[in-house]
């Protein structure tokens, strides 16, 4: 299940509980596109905002709309306690896979990180997706802990942080690095793990770099946008995947501007008929005004789809 | 109730469970030292790790053991919902006070930690304290915004981050920051909305300039190492509580080596017999083997109380 598109779609609330109607419709624009697989409650998703029970009803929403495509789902908590105990519920409603970020409020040493995937791994029966965001989980992974953590069985993806995959060095600014930590991870990491790209700004060069998938904030409402990028960067018309990236820039900009897709897209499916105005738990606020226009502007030019 | 010495006590964990047993003790050595409050469950208390169900029996144990002394109870979670469901459990377990940070897995905007405490203010009905620790939280305060949350009811004090206080500024690092940061916050918030003073190592001196309170993880297991050097920063000795500070310097090094100091006093409190070995819920891990040895060696050369 570990290629291609992994769309990671809001979990969108409505007067502080789970809108499922509106939620229900966003799986089944993902499952209608055929995407590769969906992870319902990733960090777009807010998993660690919701209780045990929201994240086990949430699943089996997921997974019983989704049908054939493979449903995967963040477990992350700040004790493995929970963590195990979310692990459970997402299994039991029917989870095909586990999303697990070493979350933090107290920021974790490597020691820790690593104890947690050993405990999780070993009480799993789906393949988990480790997942690298130092953006929320003050966290960055190293290669050597990489290398410890792909060998614990169960893994079946890493999920790397967005960074430039460019060939070029143009700016000065390490635009190659994403190639350099490709590679170097491509010889650390087993064969039969999958290594995934995220951050939107850096997925088609990513992919064209070689990545296996493409995990997409933007994907989990535009996934047809995303779909054609992935297409483009594995075709021959490479340079057409960084045009049609390169063309989405106000949106990357947007991105940028509101730490992260998150509150982009929520604002972005209240526009588009998918949910109620505001979606998302209270004190998380979607676009404020100046931006929101912007985001209507875009919608409007950029024609996603 | 915002003065002196506010003691932030672990919450020591046994086998994922928690410890009464060893948090009565600690509780009753703080009771013994005469501090002038209790933070049960702050950031060393791990608020964000426990359940409403745990918050409210540590809460309600802390009431009881503390006797005369305030009782201050960590509210932060994700969702305004569950802060405001956390607010009612530490109250109904008898509380005096409560203690706010604007605990975040996307990082927060500004408008949406007002709206928090806007939120929280309006609906409790003991003092809040607003807590800013950018190293757990990933946000700072702004003046402006200091200036908007201590207008709210109920705000009762702020805790402000660790920050050097000396008069000069030698060593050409903004040395002088945190006595200019104080001056331009008295000019903002309203008299009757205490300032404390956070991070050990810059304790004694922002006592010293004018700090109400000092927050204190040092002072949750040593009492009277702290209350020492608060009366020394307040008399005319001041030159003798930096002297006291600087003394401490190896522990200092030891909480930046460690990210904090909520793993070195749970490795201390482990020492000291107040609690199992390893008294911190998965995956966090008390210090390591030559940490822990450096730390005994301070423990026996420095003579905490």
């Amino acid at each position: 299940m570990f290629t291609g598109l992994c769309a990671f779609p809001l979990t969108p609330f409505h007067h502080e509980k789970i809108d499922f109607h509106a939620f229900e419709k966003l799986i089944g624009n993902l499952k209608q596109a055929n995407v590769e697989s969906i992870c319902a409650m990733g960090s777009t998703g807010l998993y660690p905002y919701l209780s045990r029970d929201e994240l086990a009803k949430v699943t089996k929403t997921s997974v019983e709309i989704a049908g054939n495509t493979p449903v995967m789902v963040g477990i992350g908590s700040l004790r493995s306690y929970d963590v195990l105990k979310n692990a459970e519920a997402a299994q039991q409603a029917g989870a095909n896979a586990l999303l697990l970020a070493p979350v933090s409020y107290h920021p974790l040493h490597e020691a820790e990180v690593f104890a947690l995937y050993e405990k999780v791994t070993a009480e799993i029966s789906v393949p988990l997706c480790v997942y690298e965001n130092p953006g929320v989980t003050q966290f960055s992974f190293s290669d050597e802990l990489y290398r410890q953590v792909t060998q614990l069985p169960n893994v079946g993806a890493i999920k790397i942080p967005g960074m430039p995959f460019a060939d070029t060095n143009a700016d000065g600014n390490g635009n190659a690095a994403g190639k350099a930590r490709l590679s170097s991870l491509r010889n650390i990491v087993p064969e039969h793990v999958a290594i995934g790209v995220s951050g939107d700004k850096f997925g088609a060069l990513g992919m064209q770099a070689g990545c296996d998938l493409w995990l997409s904030v933007l994907g989990g409402l535009f996934p047809n946008t995303v779909k054609t990028m992935i297409a483009l960067s594995q075709s021959t018309s490479s340079q057409a995947a960084i045009a049609e990236s390169e063309r989405l820039t106000p949106l990357w900009d947007l991105f940028a501007r509101n730490k992260g897709g998150m509150r982009v897209m929520a604002t972005a499916a209240a526009i588009l008929g998918y949910t109620e105005t505001n979606c998302l738990p209270h004190p998380l606020q979607p676009l404020q005004v100046e931006d929101k226009q912007k985001l209507e502007a875009i919608l409007t030019q950029l024609s996603l789809d």
